[in-house]
Formats: C-alpha cells, sequence, structure tokens
C-alpha cells in the first residue's frame, strides 16, 4: 500500500492507496511547530488500527523541495528541513519522495484519465498560477525544483502589471483569480456591468460571463486569451498530450476551458492545434493521488 | 560501436563511435531517390573493410519523424518513409533509433560537456530558430514528435511580423538570420551604418555589432531580447541545466551569447537567473555524435 500526503497552508491531506484505488483518507491540522512529526504519528496510528502495510510515502508541498529536503514552504513558514529522517525514524523501511504540490496534482490527474505513461502539464489557476509536469508518467521536478512554475511566463504586454515575483507582465497576474479581479476592477467603467466593483470576486466575474455579462465577458476573453498564449509556448518547449485546468478558478467550468482551447488554436503551432485541454477532475483529491504515485 | 547519422539537405554525415569517441567519420551525397540505401550502402563498405562492429545506429532527420518513420523532410524532399525494415535489410541485429537533427545536436552537444545526465536545450539560429530537448540524458521528441519547436514561439508583440508557420511575433521571425536582415533592413535609415543595405548578411550585422557599429548594436540588442524572452519561457516550462545557442548565427561568438545572457536575466524567474547559457562547440559534429548516443 502506499501513502499520499498534501500539505496545505490549514490542513495537511493523507489518503492510503492500494492498487490505484483510495482504500483511506484523514486530514491533520497545519500546525507548524510539529506538523511532520503530526503527519508521522497519524499514519502510524491508522497502519495499527487498520492493519495497513506500506511501502511507499509520497509528498506533495506547496513551495520549493530539493529532493526530499524543503528549501521553503511560505504559506506554512518551514524553511531548510530534511524530511527523510523525520520519516525514516517513523517508517524505516518506506520508501519516501518529495515533490512541489503542483507537480503532484498533475501526476493525479494523469492517473486519474487513465494513462500513466504519457505526458501532461497541469496549471493551477488559484490565489496565483501554478504549474506541474509529468513527462511519460514521471513528475519533473526540473533541475533547479523549479519547473513548473508557468505563472511567470510574460505573457501580458499590453497592461504589464508588476508581479509579485519582480517581473512584470506575468501570466499570473491575469489570469489567477487575483488577476481576474484586477482586471475586471480596471475595466469597469468601460461596460454595462451587474457585477458590484467593490466586492466582486473571481467567481462573480466568470459567473457573470456566463450570464453573458460583457464586462464579465471581457474579462473571460481576456483571460483566457492569456492562457492560450502561455499553453502555447509551453506546448512549442516541451510538447504534452494534456493540459489540465485545475485551481478554484477552474470551476467556471466549460466556458472557461472552450474560450482557452479556443485561443489556444489561435497561438498554436500547426502540429499541435489539437492537443487535449481539460478540467481537473479530482479536485483536492488529485494531491494525494499523484504523491501516493510519485 | 556505434553509428551516427545526421542527414542534411546536400550531405549525409556518419560518424563511427566507440566509448563516446569518433574513430571515422565520411559523407554521402543526399539524392533523394537512394538516400538511405546508399548511407546503409557506405556503412557495410566500411565496417568490412575497417572490421568494425557495430550494435547501434542512431539518426538524426531535418524534420517531422514519429519513431522510426519520416513523417515529413521538407528540404530532402522525403515523406512517408519507414527507416526501420530498410536498416534492418543491411543491419538485421543492429538497434535503430530516429529523432529530428535538433535533438540528435542537443544531446550531442551535452555529451560533449562531459554530463550525461544532465538536462539541456539547443536552440539552433540558422535560416530558421529550431532547438532540441535532452532530459536528464534521453531526447525528447514529444507526444506530437514537435518538442523545441519554439522558433515558434510568440515573443516579438512589437513587430509581430508574419512567420513561415502563419503566426505572427514568432522568435524566428527576428532571431534567425533571415530575421536578423530583416529587422536591419527595417530600421536601416534609423541608424548612421557602415553596413551596405541591399548586400548584407547577419554575420555582416553581428560583425559590425563588434566593431559597434550603431545599427549592428541595435540589432544585436533586439534578437538577444527576443532570444532572452523565449529562454526564460522555455525554463519556466521545463527547468533545464543549460541551454546550448549553435547553428550559423551563433558563431557571432561571445558578444551574442552575453547579450542573450544580460536579457535572460532580466526577464528570468528568480529561482533560475544563473543558469548557464553557452555556445555550442561541437559545430556540424553535434548531430552525428548525438545521433549515436540516442
Amino acid at each position: 500500500m502506499r501513502v499520499g500526503i498534501d500539505v496545505g497552508g490549514t490542513t495537511v491531506k493523507i489518503g492510503i492507496f492500494d492498487n490505484y484505488q483510495v482504500i483511506d483518507k484523514f486530514v491533520v491540522e497545519t500546525k507548524k511547530e510539529t506538523l511532520f512529526t503530526d503527519v508521522c504519528e497519524s499514519i502510524k496510528k491508522r497502519c495499527n488500527e487498520k492493519n495497513y502495510i506500506i511501502d511507499k510515502i509520497g509528498i506533495g508541498l506547496p513551495g520549493h523541495v530539493v529532493g526530499n529536503v524543503i528549501d521553503k514552504l511560505p504559506n506554512v513558514g518551514i524553511e531548510n528541513m530534511d524530511l527523510e529522517p523525520i520519516f525514516k525514524k517513523y517508517f524505516p523501511d518506506v520508501n519516501i519522495t518529495c515533490t512541489n504540490d503542483a507537480n503532484a496534482a498533475a501526476l493525479g490527474e494523469l492517473l486519474a484519465d487513465g494513462d500513466k505513461t504519457k505526458s501532461a502539464y497541469m496549471i493551477t489557476l488559484g490565489t496565483g498560477v501554478g504549474g506541474g509536469l509529468v513527462i511519460d508518467g514521471k513528475v519533473r521536478d526540473g533541475s533547479h525544483s523549479n519547473c513548473g512554475e508557468i505563472g511567470h511566463m510574460f505573457v501580458d504586454f499590453v497592461h504589464n502589471f508588476k508581479c509579485s515575483c519582480g517581473l512584470y507582465g506575468c501570466l499570473e497576474t491575469v489570469a489567477s483569480a487575483t488577476g481576474i479581479v484586477r482586471i475586471a476592477k480596471l475595466y469597469f467603467d468601460k461596460f454595462k456591468t451587474k457585477l458590484t466593483k467593490e466586492t466582486m470576486t473571481a467567481k462573480d466575474v466568470l459567473d457573470a460571463a456566463k450570464e453573458e455579462d460583457p464586462l464579465g465577458l471581457f474579462v473571460l476573453n481576456l483571460i483566457s486569451d492569456a492562457l492560450g498564449r502561455a499553453i502555447a509556448s509551453v506546448e512549442l518547449s516541451v510538447d504534452v498530450d494534456t493540459f489540465y485546468i485545475g485551481g478554484g478558478v477552474s470551476n467556471a467550468g466549460d466556458i472557461l476551458i472552450n474560450k482557452i482551447t479556443e485561443y489556444y488554436k489561435r497561438y498554436a503551432h500547426f502540429a499541435v492545434k489539437n492537443i487535449s485541454i481539460k478540467k481537473a477532475k479530482l479536485g483536492n483529491d488529485a494531491g494525494i493521488f499523484g504523491a501516493a504515485y510519485l
């Protein structure tokens, strides 16, 4: 059996898997001081209670990880921590593998799609924009453990907003939940709209687009254009089978996926116009599933 | 021993390798009708004469290849040809592997750099702009055999020239030999220059830059900016150790490599500002070397 762990800012999700099926799931609160000993103890306890025999633990982490050593998890407040000795103390004979949470989610989505050997990119549209790459069924962390940071790809030469990373015109400045609200506010006075300037969320904006609200549709087009350009560049760079669109913003569903696909086809090289762009379907479970099969 | 074959529009280069050293090199004329039987016969003859015992043949091809089947080699005029049966007729017990010539060259450069397990991108600046990707020492053809076509990445939102591929603003429209002359002609009247508008070549333009010719320097900056942006996007997508810059234009040498690096650092994500951007050093031999070790 395998254990998949997905570390988040408020909770840690843990899944026990057997033959690509989840057989148990539980959650541990994210406490900075005791996070990984809490996680190990809860797994140990569950294994003893239910007689699970595990031979592999995979961990998806929200930040920069090199091998099994955490460099930095900004939202958890942990830096420079080697996870190998912590887990080995509890599970001396179990293989441990870590990766970025976006990579784990990418692998989870690919496995859920039923093809273990294909290549896929996952793009997570949340507060920021993250990404993860799986090549021939294997997660790629990259030579500097920075693979998939496509939220910082230059795509918006029109507004050229400054990004939190220090660069300008990054995908994240327009296509994240934050970016969607930023764009909607910027163009608010140019359109007749039912949205409320001060309180609107990214969900409100995309919900409005579904009802053909002119401002909502404008923003939907603008972010889909940015995403279409970014996906076209990624596809030239690494040529995968499928792009999965996940994160809170992806809950907008078909209207967003179809619009991204429309712009992608406009900007894509002729040899790869017909790749597959899909909504990620596992939601919160992608991370534990992918982590278990790293 | 291994055979590396690099198919070009006018000649086919062939190398015999042993333990990563070339021990013999020869050339066959590119005749569309008899190309691969000519190649097989010349290898067979050479092996018989010199008692070479070969167990692997690798082939780099200038066009779209899927597995060992040629889809299209535009400059040779060959389409839809399975190379496996042709080579198997002459070398029944020898393993055959094909790839795009840019991928073969990328692997050749990486091997020449002495690290068989790293990841690298090769960018070839010639009449067009090509690219090849090696991940952890293994060439990546991509899910649609289209990996590395970064000449068609959108980077130039200022001129937005139409590219031969049908898209606009592609890297190739400015950073190829053709693009360099196009840009130099467009801005010719804006600068005092020693260049001659009607006859200047890409080499002339970059040579002029070395002598601080204002037009030459302007073009050098403009193409380095485009290349710096493209490399920053590729690096976010796939995160490799090294970029090799090859092809005729790369003979401009340090002035070009240094300027690309300067712009790359301007556009790069903070976590990967210090990657290595190098001039490819094998020149014409990169293709046979890489092909032999596919």
